[in-house]
């Protein structure tokens, strides 16, 4: 998992160059079909990655996303009309059986469809009309880190295609933020060793970043069993809030950005309640000191494009507190690496 | 909050009476406008019926649902295009002020608008062209109960007006067997005993039940203070189900009918890992004794008019621990009735 952590910016930059142009001919396809409707289908980490698309899609293009639920599909058998509707698969092995079933009614109602996935030869890539490969290579451990980095880079190039302004310049200096935050590996793991005991927690994130909330929650229960909640800010406050008591551990995805004010709210709050925070923020944010452990992300960066290298510091902490409490995060008990589900 | 658990007979018995006139007055203008889309926009409690919604609606109507990003308008300041929606506002108390920006703002795109609220003086019900009032009288608990019934219940109505295949007799039954699922009371008081020491937990459910392993969950957290997942059996596969070790507990939406099979798969392998699950499903159900412990729900229904009484027992079950572990359900620190959120 580690080694697969620290193959990211090679991943992203082979990813970025080699789709650059695919996504091109995809663009054209886009200007003549104009979806009125995006619907995005996964699982797992994937379904992590579509939480993202989810924001980034309808920030970027005004265009509405719906998060496909595939019982709809598989168990009630129902197809939804969707002639005007971009539906967009996204799995790393394209082998999810659901979601290639989503794919399939979707093109039989006429859907244009597009798959994201790490395997130029799974069912998922012949089943999608346009493919935009992740290039990570092979992902080993079952933990996804890589793939997940991909897809979200994916989302921008296809954001692009639906007409939203994606700077290629920005996408460019990604490969290199997440350089320097990898750099960060060493302040993780010594922080990592304090939570040795933890055995719950809650991650939150908001718009664009509340995707990785859910993925570092994800990768907290899977290699390192914490029983770990997932929130918006703003959700957390409706309800879930009850929950926190002294010592609580958080961890708050916390950009400088149009989400800071939401997020601040929320760990004021947890601060009166004597929880114990960590922010995942920019060198640039000075506010964020006041809640407790910061962890800073040495590169500046617009929010649009802080989703991948926040991720990052993230993805070390589950790796080395799995290490800490003496688990293997390539195989956590249980899992396998594709899952198949109906 | 027993109380008000005890009032969902009358509550829905009052709600489906008055409501059948306002909704025949939206079917007409449903069918002269035609929705191509439907967005759900809700927090907390509310959310968790608006996730029910998102099913039941795509099930019985085959017409695409999204449940909404409130900081895409909030803090993003985007308009997404929606002039073809009908986009629906789900809230008790109708004073959520993100939620209230995105029906503003949809109606400014031309969007068809409709409110569900338990507050027919709310700003929620000013900003909507048409209001589904839930009849469920002053809710005091700040836990929701009968007004998240109350909201299921408009969900069918709405679904009816969509065009959806959605049985009045069938709906006439269902505050008979509300009551007959509140006869559990005893059994579950009994039951929460065991619990009395539980940190953590997971609540599961597929399809129109999914909502309800979400609902659950908040009941936990916010009355009973337990750290409490929710997934789709599905997606509990995709990862979290690592999390899974000897005697942790699992709660199961498990009605018979089409999801049954998918949640038998999930209940294989939480035996085979030695976990303690509680099922909560129907009289007839034979092969879900074999899981552990059962909660039968004394009355013979269609697995699409699950949800309303299966979420009872839980309620019970929320309510009966919050007392066992000596907390007040009614006043859970930390939270107030009226959350506001942008």
């Amino acid at each position: 998992m580690l080694e697969e952590i620290r193959q990211q910016p090679a991943a992203l930059e082979r990813t970025l160059r080699r789709e650059l142009a695919a996504i091109k001919r995809f663009k054209r396809v886009i200007e003549k079909r104009k979806p009125r409707l995006i619907v995005l289908a996964a699982r797992g980490t994937s379904d992590n990655a579509a939480l993202f698309g989810r924001y980034l899609l309808e920030i970027t293009t005004g265009i509405p996303v719906s998060l496909a639920a595939p019982s709809v599909y598989t168990l009630y058998d129902v197809r939804p009309d969707l002639k005007d509707a971009l539906v967009v698969a996204i799995s790393q092995s394209g082998e999810s059986t659901d979601i290639n079933v989503v794919l399939e009614r979707a093109r039989e109602q006429g859907a244009l469809t597009a798959g994201i996935t790490n395997e130029p030869a799974s069912s998922l890539a012949r089943l999608a009309e346009h493919v935009l490969l992740v290039r990570a290579g092979k992902e080993k451990s079952v933990a996804a880190t890589k793939t997940y980095t991909g897809q979200l880079l994916l989302f921008y190039l296809l954001a692009h295609a639906l007409g939203g302004a994606i700077r290629k310049d920005e996408l460019e200096r990604l490969p290199g933020c997440v350089e320097q935050a990898l750099r960060l590996e060493p302040r993780i793991s010594g922080l990592s060793e304090r939570y040795r005991f933890m055995n719950h927690a809650a991650a939150v994130g908001r718009g664009l970043n509340y995707a990785n909330a859910y993925e570092f929650a994800l990768k907290l229960m899977e290699t390192c069993y914490v029983v770990a909640e997932r929130f918006s800010s703003a959700d957390f406050l409706h309800g879930p809030i009850a929950l926190v008591e002294r010592g609580f551990p958080v961890f708050a995805f916390g950009p400088t950005g149009v989400t800071w004010a939401a997020l601040r709210g929320i760990l004021e709050k947890l601060r009166e309640l004597g929880a114990e925070t960590v922010v995942f923020t920019d060198a640039g944010n000075r506010e964020a000191a006041g809640f407790g452990r910061t962890v800073r992300i040495p590169c500046r960066i617009p929010e649009l494009f802080t989703p991948i290298p926040y991720i990052i510091p993230a993805q070390l902490f589950a790796a080395c507190l799995a290490s800490q409490k003496g688990l293997d995060p390539d195989r956590p008990r249980t899992l396998s690496k594709v899952t198949r589900t109906m």
